[in-house]
């Protein structure tokens, strides 16, 4: 089974490899320069700040259906010890175990491959079970700060959220810019909205996972005309499900992390981002969004915060 | 076994118990208004980006010395997995298993207890095993967005680093400040340099854990008077080792997170961070620091990015 | 809310507090002795083994209802790894992640405790976050070997399984003592089969989980009068669900392990043993049982063998 | 760099493969018949039990030499929670993080491959991150019961414990039989002591880990002569390191699980089983030693006990 004619066309034209040398490992995460870093500041001019991870629990938005990303367990090694003796400042610990891309992420680069290759043409097996990821882990990133625009496609679209299934076209990320009043300049961060995160908040997290709206596989160009630095969105695979094309899985993603080299991410709470765009009546923030740097990491948690 | 005097005494004098009412779990990142977060976006002028977190690896500072605060062990889960069949899309997916306080992290105000007491007043048994810190879990701090001021201890003294068992003392961070060309004000987080993080950068883990230098007991006070909301160094535990005052292990931890209800941070990474700050000629940036959401956390790890 | 005055009366019937010494810890594995020890070998007579653990894997019987008793999440840490360069021995090696207590496992006597005890009057606060129990870990338990003795309930019931909610009686136990020909003796190893482990072995885990038939809190006096050295049966809690008493939880528990101070093993797959004890028409076996050695453990997995 | 030419002499002299045709996925465990069961349980006399089994603690054997393999990490997940409200019979619970040959252990079939092969003449590429092992996974050991005989190299060569970088042979293996007084039989599952592990006993974690004493290359053939079922010792990694032949690693490895299909086990303790031994003046006992039932595992934790 191969992926079909119209995949392999658009990822032509989509194509970054090699635009910023052999040896690159961050795509376009090079197009966040300088001059994009203070246009973001620039819109820093009331000091609100909201939050766009998910909290942190067990009981978090993975239902066992993806094996082994598992929601984040978090215990306790030490509870009140007082390990210089009684009467002494006591310490509690704790630890973790978790799934990279459990909760609100990044996908690395390296989270996928197609036809034996991952960005910049680099081989699969570049990927192994004792390394990880040789190239474009996701300690390469470095700081991610830009300007975040919110493309509130469920508000453009006078829903409060897009029905399972839905495709994000091209027309609705332009109705969606529209609606925010303001051009996608290159370096952005764009945070696409659909409203499909409600469903976890209410506590279907079945719900949550399918049918889910999510970005045809048409959308990509429209980023690569604008020279996006990154995308997120609201849902729990990025993806359309079920996929647009039938017998095409994941193409949203081979297209951003393989063809692009453009970090994507996934399980962004954009709610209570959504409501204050609308308040403050603007769609552009200063985004603070840099993963934890796991070395050799396919996919890592990320606390983003927007700052208006 | 009990704390001595002098200890009590600074508690006392320090204590922010009440100061933002009995409910409040977040202490002193009460004092980051919009006022402070645009006078930190008013730092962005060249959009310079420095990270401060260490990578995250299983060869990380932790020695074992502090039992269950394990360095990441991050292991992939599916590697180039064509999980549709053959020719589709492959994907690549990890996890990890970690102490929250193992890298660069925030201590939550729930970490330590004296008296059995956490901030605000509350009982240390709200900690438990199978809760968590029902109170001021870090879940609670939400965006950690400021105002950071590098404080160059070790350049201010013209050293590489500050020699182990070294008690940085409010005579140190005045001089500091004053390298700085600066005035410390309230909502700022500071980043106290003392150099010792070379040692690990070196390869020596044993030399980085103790001697150590850290901030002497009398330094909460300084970070008092000025309002500051956070503090964070280059140091595996924040504290002098050995103890400046004989027997008093974690006097700094206790009066920082119990009395002051401050956020500290440990081994982050200041050394790129201070040449920028001597190159630019400015000691102050937009600091981004929000900790991974983890619910009813004591410590989370963070990745802190300094812009300038 | 207290526990029943018929629990309490109960507790006073079977306790075995101070019985082998205040500074006992293993309880009923005392009567184990040599003399027991040969008995089971006579039993081996085929040479037959049949295997009393389920697999262990990520799609195990827990659901998720006991927070933090995760199923086995097994990951490679190297995969055909040439450490030593290309064309030399390649290994592969692998790391888990479960709950002590998530598969076929062994209670060990800190796993409950009630009015603040736990076995042999031991406080309950010696179970600590960073110590784990300080007394009776199962590390202590030491090699577990002895006559296995299979009372089938179901089938002396003549039912494929019993109901959801049945409460094995002292009465079921005796008919199934019948049934098998013979005489529980002292430091005999019990197992009771309920049938019930069929749902999760045909994929039905939340019917696995409840309702559950499980063993009357009037079945301790029986092992008691009979000092049975362990009991283990073929359900998730070993308890039955909802309870026999409105509002006793974990009564079996607290008379097992804090009185008696009998480890009670759950999820043991008692399918095949119940087919090849009626084939070779004997209920008795050497029993190899020994749980693995974790220090401080409440819990501990065990793949107990039958040998005939 | 390829494996030298006496290994495949070897290899070709001691290789299983199709021996219990081509769909076998246990090798040496058909060699435990029901007869040599029973032929174990025969040496049960006393009732006398020896357990093998490391403790298993955060403190165990492993240095971080061997990345993955991580000492386990035992936490509690809950202590004394009241769950059904205050008063009721109250729970603790625990989970681990472990390597799975990290303490004492049986390496599986898939554990290593050399020129691209596991036992049986399967491709190693049938070991995945995502699936593990797909054939001759520890899962599919099934119970392991046999006739042990402990072969005390250290004793019969009269020294407390062999020299690191002692390479056992197969004269030393046959003065051990000698010592004895036993003829190995097929089916005997042997152990082989060292002595090694006192370094471990003692505290000295390197010194365990090298140099190390280990079973020659010569020694497969001695236990392919005999039939032997599988073979245990009292070592990090089995094998003589530095290694016998120079750039020959894990060459004893490649020849027991891959070329004769027969599980060997390591870090076992035979310090306490030496003196009973001598005490009891007999050397071969009853072994329980089934691996935990991991699903595709390359490495099982084990409990073994002798029963005398």
């Amino acid at each position: 089974m191969s992926l079909p004619d119209e995949f392999h066309e658009i990822a032509k034209r989509v194509s970054n490899w090699g635009r910023w040398g052999a040896a690159d490992e961050t795509g376009t995460l090079n197009l966040i320069t300088g001059a994009v870093v203070r246009s973001a500041a620039a819109c820093v001019t009331s000091g609100r700040r909201v939050p766009l991870a998910l909290p942190l629990r067990l009981d978090g938005v993975q239902t066992g259906l993806i094996p082994g990303r598992v929601n984040p367990l978090h215990t306790m090694v030490a509870v009140n010890l007082e390990m210089f003796g009684p009467g002494t400042v006591a310490t509690s610990d704790d630890m973790v175990v978790m799934g990279l891309q459990a909760a609100t992420h990044w996908d690395g680069l390296g989270h996928v491959s197609h036809a034996g290759r991952i960005y910049n043409g680099r081989p699969a097996s570049s990927v192994t079970a004792h390394g990880r990821a040789a190239f474009s882990g996701l300690e390469k990133a470095g700081p991610v700060v830009s300007r975040g625009v919110l493309l509130d496609v469920a508000r453009a679209r006078g829903v409060e959220r897009l029905p399972g299934g839905h495709a994000v076209t091209p027309e609705d990320l332009s109705a969606a810019e529209e609606l925010a009043g303001l051009t996608i300049a290159a370096g952005d961060i764009v945070l696409v909205r659909t409203g499909q995160i409600q469903r976890y908040l209410a506590g279907d997290k079945d719900g949550y996972a399918h049918p889910s709206p999510g970005l045809s596989i048409r959308t990509p160009e429209w980023f690569h005309a604008r020279d996006v630095a990154a995308v997120a969105n609201d849902t729990l695979t990025f993806e359309i499900i079920p996929p647009e094309i039938e017998g095409l899985w994941l193409g949203v993603h081979a297209l951003h992390l393989v063809e692009m080299g453009m970090l994507q991410g996934q399980n962004w709470n954009l709610e209570q981002l959504s409501r204050v765009c609308a308040e403050e009546r603007r769609y552009s923030f200063l985004l603070a969004a840099t993963p934890e740097p796991f070395v050799g990491a396919v996919g890592a948690p990320v606390a983003p915060v927007a700052v208006f």
